[in-house]
């Protein structure tokens, strides 16, 4: 039933659905369950080590014989600067007065390591069927021994440029990731949120650049959503916020409280948790000091400074310091678990193919 | 072969495709190619005086007997604030010394009058069959008029709020503007520009939220995001950005050559040219003091001060202060007339339809 083929024949999968990795926020249950449902299930190995990364994959190869999506970052970390970092504490001082929190006992920011050595070792051991990438791919000698191990590659594109330069190295899949998508953005030929096309824009531009098959995100948060990207040309839909409605996803009561109400309208680019621009839904420190600020430190350290705010406001019940990753589209989500909502996802698109078919 | 026929049921048009008005770059030619084609075409007014909006629709009106929308801004104009205003002279002086220009000769802005008094008894001496309103809607006397006249109301949404506010005020139909659409955001309640969503996400929520047909526009440049359209629920698309690719379009050579070399990436969101947030062609001017600045007057003066220094430019070729309006989907666009452009959108989506049937 699906109008393009190209991606479940490469990667062996039954249904074009890419459950997005989300560092924090997925772990092995939520993979292993979109996978026996039939989609990709992926594991975001970015706030890992690799000890974890390795129990994770051995729990999801014990629990699923199918395909899964081992996610890495692979930035290159900001070199310390401590003017820079003592510059972003002071801007918050404020915040640690009202909290009552002393600002020299600030935690270190939370780590987000790049795709390295150790991880490709495990990568070579375990040899997940597909492994992707975000914020471009790893040096060339680390991902060629990634191709070797028979792995399919896929990376993130936010502009047409970045899906040539993804192709021209080899990437299997490109996802091409609109404005819309929660979370941080793929980009790193470029820094310019202001500019980046909407995933309506962006699938088109891509589809027509590249040969490989192109994967949407970005604000797609049901069928209709998975059909309209098919229709933009793309092979399958990467889709991301509506699985943070699943119980397999690790969010806070918090977090999880506010995706539930959460409006079209709600959500910004910031920088102030990490020092590079996600998406999330508005709070106090977004309205106060963002939602993108010129002052955090470089990525990913920026979140440093922010964490004893957000654990004391945490406490009181308050997100107000809290990094709460969405995309536009939690407006379109329910709360079930995530092998029903692959399941339903697949069945709405395939509505929506038959409403569209020319005989109605 | 349309999936949804409440738009075209409703206007009484053969394909579900409005030609945006666009300000400027639209006229009497545009509409009627459109029309003739099947498309809804459209005369945006917002620059016109009463006289020629007059003439442009029995231009209109002789060349085609299809029916018509009438486009009007229904914005509330910005006090003078001769302060604010000269603060933004002197932000831009030093281009005034580089051109060799006299501030103090700076021409008047950009005359943008919202639907009035004398625009009303044309609308209703003329009858065209659909009126348009950016920027929300008229007074509520005004707006009954329209209506007693028998012409259907539309108006564009940028949120699920404010397509609950016109519908609740008797819009028959809206338009959920994404962030992806070239031109000035039809934002009315809210000036957040952040947070507006794209096409993906809006469309659907903004179809869950009312019972109006629905048209979705930004970043529709082809076919395929019509196609996408109908499957997020929409009952039609407007495409704006593919008609200035077109001979009727009235635009200048500069915009025409920039636009023809665009990309995905090279648009954004400036309030430098009006006051208010509209989306164009990234130039010198948006990157040295934009895209987005608390300096300029309140819309719709801001062009003023600007004038003088793009005719300079514009004189020996250069579009450091033009406003080079465009969508994010220029890159998806070719030249041709306004009527084969209407029938190529429904061919192609038509195309899609076919190639998402359930039975390949």
């Amino acid at each position: 039933m699906w109008p393009h083929r190209d991606f479940l024949d490469l990667v062996g999968v039954e249904l074009p659905i890419v459950q997005a990795p989300m560092a924090g926020a997925g772990g092995a249950a939520m993979a292993v369950a979109t996978c026996e449902a039939g989609g990709l299930g992926s594991l975001p190995c970015a706030l890992l080590g690799a000890d974890k990364v390795r129990a994770e994959i051995g729990v999801i190869r014990q629990q699923t014989k199918r395909p899964i999506n081992v996610n890495f970052f692979c930035h290159t970390p900001a070199p310390p600067d401590a003017a820079r970092e003592a510059g972003w504490r002071s801007y918050l001082a404020e915040y640690y007065a009202e909290l009552d929190l002393d600002p020299s006992v600030a935690a270190p920011g939370v780590s987000r390591a790049p795709f390295d050595e150790e991880m490709c070792e495990i990568v070579e051991d375990l040899k997940p069927e597909v492994v992707s990438f975000h914020f471009g791919l790893p040096a060339p000698a680390l991902l060629d021994r990634v191709r070797a191990a028979g792995c399919r590659v896929m990376s993130s594109a936010t502009t047409v440029a970045e899906a040539r330069w993804l192709e021209d190295r080899g990437c299997n899949v490109i996802i091409a990731q609109g404005a819309e998508a929660g979370g941080h953005r793929g980009m790193f030929l470029t820094d310019n949120v202001a500019s980046q096309a909407g995933t309506m824009a962006l699938v088109p531009q891509v589809v027509d650049a590249v040969k490989v098959p192109v994967i949407a995100a970005g604000g797609i948060g049901d069928g209709r959503g998975i059909a309209a990207a098919f229709a933009l040309g793309a092979a399958g839909a990467q889709v991301g916020t509506a699985y943070l409605f699943t119980p397999e996803a690790l969010v806070s009561d918090l977090h999880r409280a506010a995706l539930k109400t959460a409006r079209d309208d709600q959500t910004a680019l910031t920088n102030l948790f990490s020092g590079k621009p996600a998406r999330g839904l508005l709070n106090r420190i977004m309205r106060e000091k963002g939602p993108m600020s010129g002052m955090t430190p470089g990525f990913p350290t920026a979140g440093g400074a922010l964490a004893p705010l957000k654990a004391k406001a945490e406490a009181r019940g308050a997100t107000d310091f809290s990094s709460l990753w969405s995309g536009q589209s939690a407006g379109l989500c329910r709360e079930m678990g995530a092998g029903a909502l692959t399941r339903q996802l697949a069945a709405d698109a395939a509505r929506c193919f038959e409403a569209m078919a020319p005989a109605n």
